[in-house]
């Protein structure tokens, strides 16, 4: 039988994903599930983005521009420069999410045996890419303690080796809901300028801030538009995830032109997902104020509860719609997957990740789950109350 | 400034691509261009999955399942039975467009410096893949003298090293419109026997056979199961490009498991098109029936027109919609170029893809050029007269 590569061997399986059999088998059983472990809201995508499809009256739906269409991209860039990043059209690769964004980013500026620094804990879906092109990921660990703060410089320049090409950041975070500061993006813009790094920013959350504080754009320094490369997606902003289109944003043209050969290669981002998109550049500022004030509630709403729990620690989110919280067991994966097939309350039960797959490093984060609060707070309310009863059961 | 990788520099340009800045331009001046460069046909969608995404009452477009929903993989497994392909929901992964299909596959079975075998000219995006992911492809030349058949066993068996993973073929071809026979299929079954390697069949032109010829899945015969890989997209068969649905089949469950690995970490294939490709599997066989006609009419046309072209010689295509033509021209990049930025007959012109790109031998094909016959009848011969009069003033 011919084999299978070593990088398909090495491919993470997804903490987010991976348990998903287990939730099937548990609603073949008649128990209800509350998804916590995926970011995907229940948030009304906006109507002007779903009417836009509905109405589109095309014939032969034909390819999109490989690098996405003059037109989107003027758009794209308006509304950049509506959030204080001057960019324009020439600037924007139109990518298949934010997922392409990053397969393009690292495919064009890292061969494989080369290093990307990334403060641990971090999307899991960063070892994935990184695996698939044969990049080690080369983790800064962040704390809980901290609540997942930027790490020290020293902590960054002690990794850098020659084979490092950038450090990559998420900004506000997934998993952690951490927001870096000005100054924390300062810091960065210094260690990338004194090592010509690349500084790449997956800026995905930039709308969902909290308590009055602000999004800073690695794109709205200056003395870094050579390094400085914006990772984005329609998905949570306009709570598209099922579009799939996303955009790569930067200033190094050489970088850009790189880009679009990868894109040229897959021809084109999907075009029913590209009306959408465009059109939900028209979507009303009442509509992000809406779904803010709901992330917020329902984040006060998840942390108060969490922390009601003896034995869980919980690190205070101030973006995004995602926690990390430390629970009274040792095998987070364990348990997660005890919830979906062992347990229920009520026929009742919640699917968390496991937050193990969000390290890179061996045996970081196994008391950890990384909990989405895209459910609405009566639901957020029982799901925490079930985690309450299965860990007094689990732990009994 | 921080580096672009090896791997991005040696990513080729689209040969499809490269040259619609000269068209955008051309346009701009006022000449009208038809478009004989890209597979992109004319032929309306069906109605049922236009409307089908038209009628969608989705009011969050959330993330589909990462290898495709149950239901959709049991109806595209209905699909392949009813062409004799005997496969079930779990040998599928659906992906975004027969592209990533190739990339998960390329990502699954190779590593980098590893080798794939593929009969040249090929479908140019083949080289994006493999350099995407550091695999070297070697060619082995197929003639248009010999109508582009399968080259000997022994040509493959020459190439065959410890580094070969792979035999890739699309049949019928792009950019050749070359048929396989069955007994060329069992030829090349006989290969990957022998050596252990995989056998990819792109097979996304399937439908589209003429001259009461068949085509001959390599998932039809027996004996390599864990083998054969078929590469498959929505986009040719229901002139939906724009939707980017593929999918990946294979009875090689191992592979199955490695390619949804890859399938995870990109979450999801894009919705909207998925609720068009699903509801496109109730498309009524008189459409076929309608498009194959039109397409041998086409074909008839275009073979006829060019063949009165003094100088010109084009082979003969069974399948698929395009013919690779070789003119009286020493550099068709240079041509294809000049039909665009300085030709043009009562302002119009022509966008050919020049061959050279769907090949990897240094200097292969620099006469020739592929043109897709994806244009009404009427259009073909007003292009073919323009070609004619644009080799004429070209040679003098």
């Amino acid at each position: 039988m011919p084999s299978i590569s070593k990088k398909g061997l090495q491919m993470p399986e997804s903490p987010i994903r991976k348990l998903v059999p287990y939730a099937e088998d548990a609603k073949k059983r008649g128990t209800k599930v509350f998804h916590l472990n995926i970011g995907q809201p229940d948030i009304k995508t906006p109507q002007v983005a779903l009417d836009a499809v509905k109405n589109n009256e095309l014939q032969t739906l034909a390819y999109a521009r490989s690098e996405g269409s003059e037109e989107y991209r003027n758009k794209l860039a308006n509304y950049y420069i509506n959030n204080n990043i001057n960019v324009a059209a020439e600037n924007i690769v139109v990518t298949t999410g934010g997922s392409e964004a990053l397969l393009f980013t690292i495919g064009s500026i890292t061969d494989p045996g080369d290093e990307i620094i990334i403060p641990e804990p971090f999307y899991a879906n960063y070892n994935g890419f990184s695996t698939a092109s044969g990049v080690t990921v080369v983790p800064v660990i962040s704390k809980i303690e901290n609540n997942f703060a930027l790490p020290k410089i020293e902590d960054f320049e002690k990794l850098i080796t020659k084979r490092t090409k950038a450090i990559l950041i998420c900004n506000p975070g997934n998993p952690t809901g951490y927001l870096y500061s000005k100054e924390e993006i300062e810091k960065l813009k210094k260690i990338v300028l004194n090592h010509d790094l690349y500084l790449i920013a997956d800026e995905v959350y930039r709308e969902f801030t909290y308590d009055g504080l602000h999004h800073t754009s690695v794109l709205s320094l200056e003395g870094i538009e050579q390094n400085a490369i914006v990772i984005d997606s329609v998905s949570k902003r306009y709570s598209m995830c099922g579009a799939r289109i996303g955009c790569i944003v930067s200033k190094n043209d050489n970088f850009i032109k790189t880009a679009i050969k990868f894109a040229q290669a897959r021809l084109s981002p999907p075009t029913y997902a590209l009306i959408a998109s465009e059109a939900a550049l028209d979507t009303p500022q009442s509509y992000f104020d809406d779904v803010k004030e709901e992330y917020v509630d329902r984040r006060n709403t998840l942390i108060t509860e969490l922390n009601k729990i003896e034995g869980v620690k919980v690190a205070n989110p101030k973006g995004a719609f995602y926690c990390v919280a430390e629970l009274p067991v040792k095998d987070s994966d364990h348990f997660a997957q005890w919830m979906l097939e062992e347990f229920n309350y009520n026929n009742e039960t919640v699917m968390v990740a496991p937050a193990s797959g969000f390290y890179s490093t061996e045996g970081e984060g196994k008391n950890q789950v990384r909990i989405a609060y895209v459910l609405n707070k009566k639901d957020l309310i029982r799901s925490v109350e079930i985690i309450a009863e299965a860990l007094k059961q689990y732990n009994s």
